[in-house]
């Protein structure tokens, strides 16, 4: 397969590359391809490390690229979930692939750091 | 699926997400998965915007993870090529699925922005 694409114009490659790279946009997918809508705070609990400026904005960007969904609640205190679109759930097996990739492959890190 | 991680800590998935995110990784992964060896220019051609320094890291980056290989041919001028591992190799179906689902689901982004 042959690849042409230019990063700076929106072609399939770019608009895919674009929603799984990113430091945290996989983590994040992974945990909404559960199943279960997940709330901020749990969310944000499961990634250490991740601010609230970022998390914030990864979560605006999957939202405004049609991958994942924002209910909210309108209860006292408000209650808002997150959880994967049509899209965003057809990403499930291939995030189900990279990480059986990564189970199969992390042997090489140890080799060649033996 | 229930996905366990600490993106502080070795694991496959995320030692996977560290190999296929960051903005350059998987266009590189992209054109070294076409099948031929490419030489540092002609990747460097191939994805405008990126800097000299960036690239050179990346690649860095990924040999060090076991994903790409770098062969020096001791000519004059010395040639240098960059091509795909085995566990390199093992990613091509996945991009190949990445750049599948982009092609699928980009319509939706022309949809939100209607």
């Amino acid at each position: 397969m042959k690849y042409e694409f230019n990063l700076a114009e929106l072609c399939p490659a770019t608009f895919a590359f674009h929603v799984i790279s990113g430091k945290w946009n996989l983590p994040i997918l992974a945990f909404l391809s559960e199943g279960e809508p997940i709330r901020y705070n749990e969310l944000k609990r499961r990634l250490p490390g991740i601010t609230g400026t970022t998390l914030t904005n990864c979560l605006k960007d999957l939202i405004d690229n049609g991958i994942i969904h924002r209910e909210q609640y309108n209860e006292v205190p408000p209650r808002v979930e997150y959880s994967l679109t049509p899209s965003g759930k057809e990403l499930v097996p291939l995030i189900e692939d990279i990480v059986a990739w990564g189970a199969n492959n992390i042997h090489v890190l140890s080799e060649r750091k033996g």
